[in-house]
């Protein structure tokens, strides 16, 4: 990112909003035409709620495929574009993602790039997920090809463990953009005669008026930890969450939805009256009732909080993100023992 | 308000965002057709960037003339409804405003709510600022006809001094709307099958995904101080801007620009050179260079903090807003004699 602006902004992912008015502003579109969006099936839902919001209306986003992990398909989104201008429509911003919410998937950049290039298409990375990755020597690989991005949504309250709310937007852009959209220069508020530089005001680019100073949360933390405490945390996060995949694989009754590339780490719990019976005919239905009563037990008896969902064909499954940098083997011991002691009548 | 909803939202302001937007889906209006919100000339500038930002374009906001102390003339809103109508625009929304950022100016409401009701248009009161004013049996009247309002944004991290950022949206309207407007139904997010009534909760009524439960902050206030103790502060806020009025006009070298209604207070501070020379022709241009040096002033002693700001045809005056729970009288003095002390010299 040549420019970055740091926003204590609307909570991470609406952040999807911004950057589709940077876009709308930075493009010149025939307002006339009908616009288009894309992203991935996989996408965050910021992105719908974010062509409401800004009166570009959901029909105006295309969907573009994912593969079996969930990563957009790149031939897909040209051919997305294609039909998109046959149809009249025009393109303007494309929201690849960097660790989506369930699977925690990484879309390939370069090749997404490489379209947009082509097209000429603002690209937007939903990075609030996976964008702290970046701090890990090891594991950054998973965001090649970011640099291309013309804007970038970080949530450093998210796998870097800052205190809700904490959100910054990358822009490519150096002419002061968000300035150029949001200032409304209102003279009862944003003074121009002061005795310092008034470029370092904030206050004006921003869409909110009073609000927090979100970023100071990152600040701090960064000075406090330091680049190598970050990366440290990422680090163990995906070590903690490579010992909870080893760690099922070595018990009956864990069956992981798959290997995971990050840290999200998705399964189902098979209870001991479903082991064994993979193959009748009502296994998944059966099968995706269990997480709903083993959340309301570990909710009752207070001992957990673990996320399940559906997700496209796949029932109900768990979903254990390991990110809090307390964490410890012994965290991830109790959880998959503590499933096994609520699961045990089922 | 029939109804309520807290949401730690867009801080404060853009809540206007979120009233236009409740307001156009909840008014059928044809697309084609220009759209028009009217608010005062005084108002808060997020009524513009929320236009902006939905899509309808700052054009569609047509300024209403406030009088001379800032309050929106009712004649005139009628009159720019007709001339919309007349120019083939279809008005939606009149946004009125209790308690202006600068003046502190409280909008008439009951005249407004009729000219609404005689037109069918949503009202929406920014009462961001003034409506902690409710609390106090003294004061609310400065806000009467507000219950005729169909959305009221109330911010209690002001007047109130909650915590940054708390803000409220209250709606008449009793249909859910907010879940209408804003819901995604993201199945991977928001659960339906868990054990209890899911109407209870919020994630998908609001705009944001990830965010702080701001909302706490207030409940938590309200239980320690109690109605009574929040009346407390409100009613002392008022007694010692009061105060503060009546301390200025026993020294020289200030000049309230009016008698203020709420607890803003402002004024000139005349520095000896320019006391008696109200009738030189440069009088109000050197004035004006007055507030930047002294904040300057206090800024680098660490002294104060006082906003100023011109406003219409008014040059840099002082404004103090007495909110802060803490300050007494002696503060006040303070005050006083630390401008005394600072200008001096001018």
């Amino acid at each position: 990112m040549a420019d970055s602006e740091a926003l204590s902004s609307l909570a991470g992912d609406p952040m999807a909003v911004e950057a589709l008015l940077q876009a709308v502003f930075g493009i010149v579109v025939d307002e006339a035409i009908q616009k288009g969006t894309s992203a991935s099936e996989k996408c965050h839902y910021s992105i719908q709620k974010g062509a409401a919001f800004l009166g570009l209306g959901t029909d105006s986003v295309r969907v573009v495929k994912a593969d079996e992990r969930g990563r957009m398909v790149p031939e897909d989104l040209e051919r997305q574009i294609s039909m998109a201008e046959a149809e009249g429509a025009v393109p303007f911003l494309v929201s690849a993602t960097c660790g989506t919410t369930v699977l925690g998937a990484f879309d390939p950049l370069e090749a997404i790039a490489d379209v947009c290039q082509r097209h000429g298409l603002w690209l937007h990375v939903d990075a609030a997920w996976g964008g702290s990755v970046l701090l890990s020597q090891t594991h950054r690989h998973l965001l090649d090809g970011i640099q291309r991005a013309d804007s970038v949504a970080w949530n450093p309250h998210k796998l870097l463990a800052a205190g809700l709310q904490c959100s910054a937007l990358l822009l490519q852009d150096t002419s002061n953009l968000l300035k150029r959209c949001h200032g409304s220069q209102a003279s009862y508020l944003f003074q121009q005669d002061k005795f310092y530089d008034v470029e370092l005001d904030t206050g004006d680019k921003v869409v909110q008026c009073g609000r927090r100073v979100d970023c100071l949360k990152l600040w701090l933390m960064w000075k406090a930890q330091g680049s190598q405490g970050l990366e440290r945390r990422i680090d163990q996060a995906f070590a903690l969450a490579r010992y909870l995949v080893e760690e099922m694989k070595k018990r009956e009754g864990f069956e992981l939805v798959m290997e995971p590339e990050f840290v999200n780490v998705c399964f189902w719990f098979v209870p001991p009256s479903l082991r064994g019976k993979q193959d009748s005919p009502d296994y998944h239905k059966r099968l995706s009732t269990v997480a709903p009563v083993l959340k309301e037990r570990m909710v009752k008896e207070g001992s957990m909080m673990i996320g399940y969902q559906p997700h496209g064909t796949r029932g109900n499954f768990f979903r254990v993100v390991v990110a809090n940098p307390a964490l410890t083997r012994a965290d991830i011991d109790f959880l998959l023992n503590e499933l096994e002691r609520l699961g045990q009548d089922l």
